[in-house]
């Protein structure tokens, strides 16, 4: 237990940190009257779009909370709930913070590079930390209160699965609403502001700028925050799941709660890693400031395995595990490889991202033979950019395997995802940039603040590309140990029919020779492609009305071009609410219906066991496509970003030539791909595994 | 045996209409001097490409056959010459019609509508029916000349298998190289001639035109006759394994034979059936020649399915076969499943590339918008299109297998591509009248002639990318067939072990917990990516190159642009050739060379068991998200394509408008998608799943 009370004391110590940097963000100055008045409009914007989100997600989650509390009792309601409202609080509280952090980086960028850095990196270590400290502190505290009021074994378990599915859903609503809005306005303000009117980028004569403004901070910030909170609380769920499983068939009753708080362990002690990590991020002499940032990541990382090793051996052991052919050294090992993966994921997606590189280059240099090649290129490399991930996890999974079995693979996921707070701290940084760019810009600050912040957003840029690579990695493992407990479930459910009378008789062919597989797997493919259809059709038309409307602006407001009349910020901000509110219910339902509807059409048509097979298949299938299409998107979306950029620095005849105009139009795509619809798929995939695992809990109770 | 001669007949027959055709086609008028003079151009090109592309494949494929023939006997490796040399001549050909077909089109639409749809029909029936005979006549003469020599059993099944393989290998570098060589020419082409001069497309003026003519017959005639020519060798093939096995296994040796001249007598009844199809291809007083060409089509299906009932009831009878659990209507029915299946996959490939229907029309409407929301949109419209096409595969697998076992699914498919010789007829029609656009408008003909052929070109557009949806569909089909094959051989020689030394102690665990199966499935899923990023690159290199070159002649040779100078045609013809053959072999390669790796890596790491489950899963991943990867990007292309005709129709501001240039950079886009890399993927698939059968082979002769 003891091991418990450590994890939930390093929770409490990660909101505790968010408190007092919160405190030390907010004290900072924030900068003149027209500064505070342009922040103040994007503060109003994102309130007003977060609390019709989570309004409307509220509605849906009562109803699953109240089907589930039916279905499987009131503490799997219960934990379905806390899953959802603390997911929902990570995202809200980190958009609060990046909405007030903006303003105050750009007043610290008029002071020098390092001011400017200090508070944004600052605003997104409240994030980043408040995601793992509350993540942890749902699991572990409800794990602790689940045992104190007497509930174990298959109640335990549903309880913290549904408080994964709370996450979950909560993320997917985020991810995809908070996606569409950013980029309905981002992609919607460039056209209709660069390409048509030829206004640069932040011109505050562009109706549309302070939604796109809006928009980074309830995509990147509260939308990344839910997809990771999600992601941590679930893979450490699905690994205690595992590890109840592995150790009660081993027949050691007092190991199973001992191995369930393993994981919790890991958590703990890369919080602490993490929160000493971040006070590693410092400017150096070189001004280097991605440099700053990796200081303070591979602080973390080297304390995480420190930590991860002092755990190991305090609570399993490093010796023989009872019971099992592993020692506690091998998961150790287990949790090494999952940090080594971390920075191999990091490394090639700033190799596919980074302008440095020859993928960025070849998509500028495409450019200059026009729109048509830009773009397939860019596609090219965004389909490349799978290759190498795709390869690292493979080995990943057959070393970890090698090493200590499925349980292994569940470790070194969990130890990749309690990186997730230093990951975040990253993540959130860019959107506090991007605003604060934006700011300056808007404020009509000096060209040399300008720069400043500029500096800080290239950079932001990078960080955000490779969270991305990080946050679809973790989760394609993630959902492999969700999938790994679905199996272990049924077997356990088939292995005792006389308690679980609904499994009597089922027989488990997962062969791919079982032509119901096939068909699972095809479906489970599917799904990602036809989710992103949707997420890329969302933000076309979301884009599509933000252009319209900004037409009308500069029709009917006459003025606004030459800067003497105000354009009306607030319809846009309010459109495109609408729109990404109308636009996220029906894809964020597929995964939660998928795998339903196709248990109960192949129930129908051949059995139960057939029924089990094509479930499981679809789970797979959903993994394996999920991971092609979000990592080519968000690698591909990257590549045209700083494409465009690196042209924009000067090459292929830079800024306003017919180069940078085609390096536009790529980066246009690439917005849809890598911050709407690729991101989207992580929480997805993990949604279609684990109802498909309520789904059995709901007949082992029935 | 009869039933074998009866196929061998049929095949013959369709070599005798192609002969006649040709001659008919050719007796027909030629034109002015000046249409000859392009034509002979076009023709020169295309001998050119397709000569140095022959020697190149010719070099790697002898290297092959000497090692099948070292491996496996003679009799295998003069298999796999059999399918590589007709492969080839079936694209060849082709292509000879075709060059010259178009000229008569052209002349022929001098004189009417109904006289150019007669004569670029008949060119395109040339090639479909030489596609089924020559296939027919491969497979069915080299299974009577094996039992004439007594080769049996193992050896026989290796033999055919070969063939298929050798038609695969001809297939993805007909189908690769043709394909860089057609888009390089188009988007080249289109770039700098429509984008950056402002000249029409088929302008005399453009150095490129020729080129891009020549690529039109190398890429769509000849690449999709090797495509089809393999799918139905390897189907056909897998189909009469599959039995040869299930009934083997069933114990009555006088059936085995009987069930594998079944496929044969499908195909040639089929063949009867299309010939006689072609006759209805006729313009009705409407002059709706899509309607005269589906005409043909469902004349042809109709036909088909009286035909397969007649061979189905004298060959295996309509009642219980001996030692299965179906009867031979069964088998009827899944052939029907199969005819049904092609006729929907026709229909939603129709809705989602055709101008009348949503997905077009948003592509067309998100292009006013500009360049990036008309990509934008078509990717997702890409995406979505692999839907419906999954479910009806999805519903044809659970059907067929509900009906009569994965030998019904077989049984589906060999029905499917039966119709292959109506089908290609229909889609090498395409670059035939598309050349007869060329020729008139570089011939300066009447603008009436020009419209003649224009209506014709629209109609061939949407052949085109129906084709295309039926060519991946059973393709994927096709490919789980030759997976079944892969099970049933694995599993015969585990159960053999004192025959098949090599297999003892190998233990078979395709279940999806298997993490080398995750692995194999990780890694099959990769390889249609990866091979897509090399074509999408091919494409756009070449381009760039084309560009360049252009750009150089327009720069160098004075007087162009007014008409005064003539073009280096020739030399953007040999830049795309050598640029095509360099491109097209380390993609291909790639599928040959995967399933040998991952075995050879993963019986180092962990044994042979492990192994032969890795290299399943493979050849199942392969075939998943490459038929989600093969049809977006068919589908997509051809939507783009349309979208831009549609604005060129006079919608959304018709052509010149800002619209229309978007919906230019989508075409161009499309391009590489629709015609290289999608549908490249089709051969890649089964030369993944064919290698594997023969590592089989090779394993259970050492």
């Amino acid at each position: 237990m003891i091991v418990v009370w450590f994890a939930i004391a390093c929770a409490v110590l990660a909101v505790l940190y968010g408190l007092v940097t919160t405190r030390a963000v907010m004290s900072a100055d924030a900068g003149n009257e027209r500064m505070r008045q342009i922040a103040a409009a994007v503060q109003e914007g994102a309130s007003a779009y977060l609390n019709r989100q989570y309004s409307t997600i509220g509605i849906v989650g009562i109803v699953i909370a109240v089907i589930i509390g039916i279905l499987l009792g009131w503490h799997v309601g219960v934990g379905f709930v806390i899953g959802a409202v603390l997911s929902g609080a990570t995202g809200y509280i980190g958009m609060h913070i990046s909405v007030r952090a903006n303003v105050r980086t750009a007043e610290g960028a008029r002071k020098g590079l390092a001011h400017g850095l200090s508070i944004a990196f600052r605003a997104g270590a409240v994030t980043g930390m408040l995601v793992a400290g509350l993540a942890l502190l749902a699991v572990a505290g409800y794990f602790l209160i689940l045992l104190g009021i007497g509930v174990e074994g298959r109640g335990m378990i549903d309880a913290l699965v549904a408080l994964g599915f709370g996450a979950s859903l909560i993320s997917i609503f985020a991810r995809l609403g908070g996606g569409i809005f950013t980029k309905g306005a981002d992609v919607g303000a460039d056209l209709v502001g660069k390409v048509e009117a030829g206004i640069p980028e932040d011109d505050p004569r562009n109706p549309a700028v302070i939604a796109d403004n809006v928009g980074d901070n309830v995509g990147d910030c509260a939308g990344m925050a839910a997809d990771l909170f999600e992601t941590y609380a679930v893979t450490i769920v699905a690994t205690m799941v595992l590890g109840s499983i592995f150790f009660s068939a081993a027949g050691e009753p007092g190991q199973v709660l001992q191995i369930m708080g393993y994981p919790l362990a890991i958590g703990g002690a890369c919080i602490i890693a993490s929160i000493i990590g971040t006070f590693f991020v410092r400017l150096g002499s070189s001004q280097n400031i991605m440099g700053a940032l990796y200081k303070g990541f591979v602080a973390s990382a080297v304390l995480s395995l420190i930590g991860i090793f002092i755990v190991t051996q305090l609570t399993v052991g490093l010796g023989q595990i009872a019971g099992q052919a592993y020692t506690g050294l091998d998961l150790f090992w287990c949790a090494l490889a999952g940090i080594v993966l971390t920075g191999l994921i990091v490394w090639v997606t700033e190799y596919y991202t980074g302008t440095e590189y020859r993928p960025v280059r070849s998509v500028a240099q495409s450019s200059t033979t026009g729109h048509g090649t830009n773009v397939i290129q860019g596609l090219a490399i965004s389909m490349e950019a799978t290759a190498i991930p795709a390869l690292l996890i493979c080995v990943a999974i057959v070393v970890t395997y090698l090493i200590a079995g499925l349980f292994g693979l569940a470790i070194a996921v969990t130890s990749m995802l309690a990186l997730a707070g230093m990951v975040v701290a990253l993540d959130a940084y860019g959107p506090v940039t991007d605003n604060a760019g934006g700011i300056a810009e808007m404020a009509e600050l000096d060209s040399d603040v300008r720069k400043t912040t500029d500096a800080l957003d290239a950079v932001g840029n990078t960080t955000k590309a490779v969270t991305k690579g990080y946050a679809i990695g973790s989760a394609g493992l993630g959902a492999l140990v969700l999938f790994a407990a679905y199996n272990q479930d049924l077997k356990y459910f088939i292995a005792n029919p006389d308690t679980y009378t609904y499994f009597q008789g089922v027989e488990l062919d997962f062969g791919l020779d079982n032509p119901y597989v096939v068909v699972g797997l095809f479906l489970g493919g599917l799904l990602p492609f036809l989710f992103g259809a949707m997420g890329m059709t969302a933000v076309g038309r979301a884009a599509g009305a933000v252009v319209e409307e900004v037409r009308r602006q500069f029709r009917e407001i006459p003025g606004i071009m030459e800067g003497k009349a105000k354009p009306e910020y607030g319809r846009c901000v309010d459109l495109l609410t609408k729109a990404a509110i109308k636009e996220m219910i029906i894809p964020s339902l597929l995964p939660v219906l998928a795998p339903i509807v196709l248990y109960v059409v192949i129930l129908v048509i051949a059995g139960r066991s057939e029924a089990f097979s094509a479930v499981g298949a679809m789970l797979l299938g959903v993994i394996v496509t999920g991971l092609f299409v979000a990592i080519s998107m968000t690698a591909g979306g990257g590549a045209w970003d700083n494409a465009k950029k690196y042209i924009e620095d000067g090459h292929h005849g830079g800024k306003g030539s017919e180069a940078h105009k085609a390096a536009v139009t790529g980066d246009t795509v690439g917005d849809p791909y890598k911050d709407t619809a690729g991101p989207a798929v992580n929480p997805m995939i993990k949604i279609t595994n684990i109802v498909a695992l309520l789904l059995l809990a709901v007949m082992a109770h029935s």
